[in-house]
């Protein structure tokens, strides 16, 4: 049910300051049906207002009050940092709440809860502004002795990000109060040798870095812009113990690619490409160009998934891209986002918005179940036929809730603020990085999207606000998957290729003028680098921004891993309103090889550097789905990459 | 400079109790000269004269002292285990004790050390037999509250080895009394509901089985063989949790596959087959080589390296053998030895000594450094160009030492005791599973062996000893990976493969007849079956029991990730006494690959299946050495696993 509004969200995660060097200004869309619609309904009906009781029964609540001197009992959770499931479902609720009240969403009960846990927050804060309810119960007296493990500062970068968020979307002070409060006090102990400051130091997970510079945005108090700053650059110098994992291995300036622990290296970078922004510092920038260039080259899986290791949740090496084990942390994906958007806005280049399009759709989508009610921590390309699952936080199958929650309320706070990473705004006019339903505004321009991307590939715009008489710019990002697409503009056609991903229409606009776009979307296979070792001799299947995978479910009779793809047949498209709650699939022509039984040894002399392949084997039809929607059925086996025929 | 022996070596790891049903008897070998000669060489005189005094500066017999009350301070290392350390460095020093005096090896010095320990050990034990540092010191009167982490019955059955060995070697009872109390004392407390001991349980690292077995074969005392079986047994029932990482997920009678942490796997099927060979159980027995048989078909590295995941120490799941992120415990692959002599001797079949030889040669000798000083944890079978190692216990550098120093004593104790694992008796004569220089003795028949093996592939055999005027069989193993044989045997001449692994000569012998195998060492390509996809596309280097690789030593001007390898060009072979302590090499006809910049995204459309490759590229000779011998230079990439032009 469309339906419009009238007014634009609130300003979203990134502001930038009054001195940004950006390219680009983040602009506002009211998303309202669609694709992402719909997942966002879910996330504000579902999952969301899930969150006040999972964060009860785990007992992150339940510490915060034990902080406060308000219960009694024993520090629930096994990590130093549970206070930050509260901030990020506090951040999510904020965003949510800055949507405005709806018929649908019961926003008067949100706000509710939003204010009660607030006010838990503040309640546990200490006089001197000092907040983590592991360090207050379970580590008294031991404030900032553990570094490298303590995620005090962590803790405080997400809570700073929930306290921008809630005062962004409520103008409330309750939470920005807090998080203010905690900030002055991390600045009066953390500063370089000679600063007066007792420690010169930096926290194993960054976080802290990023909100600092948004809470400099929010506030106009350049302290915290410059203590960002130093926390960056004292990364990579042995103050953790020179671990690739805490990113301390190498300065960033130096770095030639992303290593270590995924997720602390992009929330690192994130907070880079801000002070680059604000301060203009070239350096940095040209790191983090460099280092976002060898990751998506080297280090990035087709999903846009992050992090190749199980083991330490690390990027792994160049082209160790491995499917079975991918790591690929659902907050990696989210934390890639945030880190691109702020490239994007930094540089105004097209590709970044082309990874968070792919990362969106696939490694981060992936992590929520369709019905908003179970998760995935880790997100594979593969399930083998025949998989032993382990269980816990990083099992295969979708879990209700973690014991290291990080991931749910991330998902939720990246659905809830989405509107805010879709466009743009500069000198010249409006520029759209991603297609939904909904209306684009920026400074004195508003333009309306229909579309049913990613199932079709016809945007249709249609200019509602214009400057009268002014000549200015609508700039569309032409996919960087796309072969063939076509812009019709009043009478005008283009299809050529553009260059570096924008197709830019300077008109003077009037309103009701109409713009349609076409992205072609014949599915299409796709080879990977051969230094990918993991995937030589297969294809995966795309679809537009979408990566598509064979599931279990639709191939009775036998498991996934001896079916191969003849990439010399067409690719069918089959929409299925029924399926996955609406998905197309792809329909391709396959075989089951034969299982011949080689004895106990897998192994087999060659003399032309082929197994001896078996023979031909059945026709089957293969029928692969979105990657996003895997898992949401019964378990069993999965693969992404094919192998050929 | 070789060396006779006029007496067999003492009894090895494996006596068989008076009741066994097993297939062969283990007999001895004198080895004097040659490729395992000279590794034993080294660790007599390197690795394990250094034990005490990494022991020492580890703190292992620290606490041992601390636990007698001899010495002040706290317990040093980081795991409830370090008592390992010391019992297999006794089981080593015993083992080489056993080789009796020799002008080159300090024999006096080195039973002085043994004796010492061992007295440390003794003082160290509590009056009611318990021994285990971390629960005497750190964890006092907790002892068995923490089964599944707590390792104490682990730490008892490393004891009872060292015990078992040091009273086979040198007949003294002071270790062996040790383990006997301990072993009592743990028979006191474990048993079944009913049976009136207090605890029901199992550890959540099997190890105590196989070693209570023992027990009961060097005692007698029927008890340890009961107690063995019921812990076997009691695996699989939920006792642990019922994680497979504690063996607990399923019954050993009911599992189709190994799984869970590799070592416990390996370690738990040992004692099954050690049980299975002692009581004759026949669904235990089916259970082990049902096992066996879906481990080797589906979870073994080319190397035969087990353990597919770092995390966990997992096997992971049927065909999923990645390269760079084997695991391949060096443990693994010791205690994957000691399950197949198990089984070899149970059931006849000569299968599970062509594993034995595969792992001996690669998976288990990189384990350690050429010059004895240096460790393999992991033993990954790809070290990408653009390597970024992390150090630690995991690292793919060789170590000094290590914080779980569980791999290099293990390594220590299966070369002293080398020369129990090559061959066996039966009522039809004497079977030579493995090829040394030197003497191989079993009731009534000597025979003498000279060869060069693995460099050359002939082995004469001279028989020395014989009974007058009965006719016997002497077996020889024809390996698994060979294609072409010839055995001259007086007038005769067989070529002709044999079905089950042992061709037999069967005759009356007299002293002086001879037998000459030439076993055909043509270096081969090795494909793997194609379920194996992270080997997709790719051919490895073998030449008999050898597997090869290339390193990056030898391969100037450029990583090894781009090589590849022309399939259709023969394979040459280069003797280079100069390098690596003398190895043979293969030479491959390769081309370095061009490497085009793709932009960021190294992921292309195609529509033939296949990537854009680009030109042929220039021509590149590429020297493979043996995998055993990697990671002894310089440091740098490494492949097993080559993919084809």
């Amino acid at each position: 049910m469309p339906r419009t509004r009238s007014t634009p969200p609130a300003p979203g995660p990134v502001r930038l300051g009054p001195e940004a060097r950006a390219a680009l200004r983040p602009a506002a869309v009211g998303i309202d049906t669609g694709f992402w619609h719909n997942r966002r309904t879910t996330n504000a009906r579902v999952s969301i207002p899930q969150g006040p009781g999972l964060l009860e029964s785990a007992g992150n609540l339940h510490n915060l009050r034990l902080a406060a001197g308000t219960a009694e009992g024993e520090f629930q959770g096994a990590y130093p940092f549970v206070d930050t499931d509260v901030y990020k479902w506090l951040e999510a609720a904020s965003w949510q709440l800055s949507h405005g009240p709806d018929g649908d969403e019961p926003a008067g009960e949100l706000a509710d809860e939003v204010a009660r846990i607030v006010a838990l927050v503040a309640d546990a804060q200490q006089s001197d502004g000092y907040l983590n309810t592991w360090f207050q119960l379970v580590k008294e007296g031991r404030r900032y002795e553990d570094l490298r493990w303590g995620h005090e500062l962590y803790c405080a970068g997400h809570l700073i990000q929930a306290a921008v968020a809630h005062h962004r979307a409520t103008g409330r002070p309750e939470l920005l109060d807090v998080a203010v409060g905690f900030a002055d006090h991390i600045d009066s102990v953390f500063g370089p040798p000679g600063s007066g400051r007792p420690i010169d130091g930096i926290d194993g997970h960054p976080e802290v870095e990023t909100a600092l510079v948004e809470l400099y945005r929010e506030t106009g108090e350049r302290r915290y812009l410059d203590l960002a700053g130093y926390f960056v650059d004292r990364y990579g110098h042995g103050l953790l113990g020179g671990e690739a994992y805490c990113q301390d291995r190498v300065p960033l300036r130096e770095a030639t690619n992303v290593e270590g622990h995924a997720v602390r290296q992009l929330y690192l970078l994130a907070g880079a490409a801000d002070l680059a922004t604000e301060t203009g510092d070239a350096e940095l920038r040209a790191a983090a160009e460099r280092l976002w260039r060898a990751m998506t080259a080297t280090k990035t899986h087709l999903t846009g998934g992050l992090g190749a290791h199980h083991d330490e949740e690390d990027f792994g090496d160049p082209y160790e891209l491995p499917n079975e084990r991918a790591y690929c942390e659902t907050c990696a994906a989210i934390a890639s986002v945030q880190w691109s958007w702020r490239m994007a806005l930094l540089t105004g280049e097209a590709r970044y918005s082309d990874l968070i399009e792919r990362t969106l759709y696939n490694g981060f989508l992936a992590g929520v179940s369709l019905d908003g009610e179970r998760w995935l921590y880790v997100n594979p390309l593969q399930v083998r036929d025949g998989h032993t699952d382990t269980g816990g936080d990083q099992s295969a199958r979708r879990t209700r809730w973690f014991r290291c929650a990080c991931c749910p309320p991330n998902v939720m706070r990246l659905l809830a603020s989405l509107e805010h990473y879709l466009a743009t705004s500069d000198d010249t006019g409006l520029q759209i990085h991603q297609y939904v339903t909904g209306r684009y505004c920026a400074e004195g321009v508003a333009v309306r999207a229909e579309t049913e991307y990613p199932w079709h590939g016809t945007v249709r715009l249609t200019v509602e606000e214009t400057p009268a008489e002014r000549a200015w710019t609508l700039s569309l990002r032409i996919p960087q998957w796309c072969r063939e697409f076509r812009v019709r503009c009043g009478e005008q056609t283009y299809d050529t290729p553009v260059s570096d991903g924008w197709l830019r229409l300077e008109r003077t606009w009037a309103p009701g003028d109409e713009v349609v776009l076409e992205l072609g979307l014949a599915p299409r296979l796709t080879a990977a680098d051969p230094r990918v070792d993991a995937v030589r001799g297969c294809v995966a299947i795309e679809r537009g921004p979408l990566v598509y995978c064979l599931e279990q479910a639709d191939h009775p009779g036998g498991g996934l891993d001896d079916l191969v793809l003849d990439p010399t047949r067409p690719l069918a498209v089959k929409h299925r309103p029924d399926l996955l709650g609406g998905v197309t699939t792809v329909v391709a022509a396959g075989r089951r090889r034969p299982v011949p039984d080689r004895g106990w040894w897998p192994y087999t002399p060659t003399d032309t550097g082929q197994a001896p392949e078996p023979d031909a084997g059945d026709p089957v039809e293969l029928t692969a789905v979105p990657y996003y929607a895997w898992a949401n059925r019964e378990d069993g086996s999965m693969r992404v990459w094919l192998p050929l025929s």
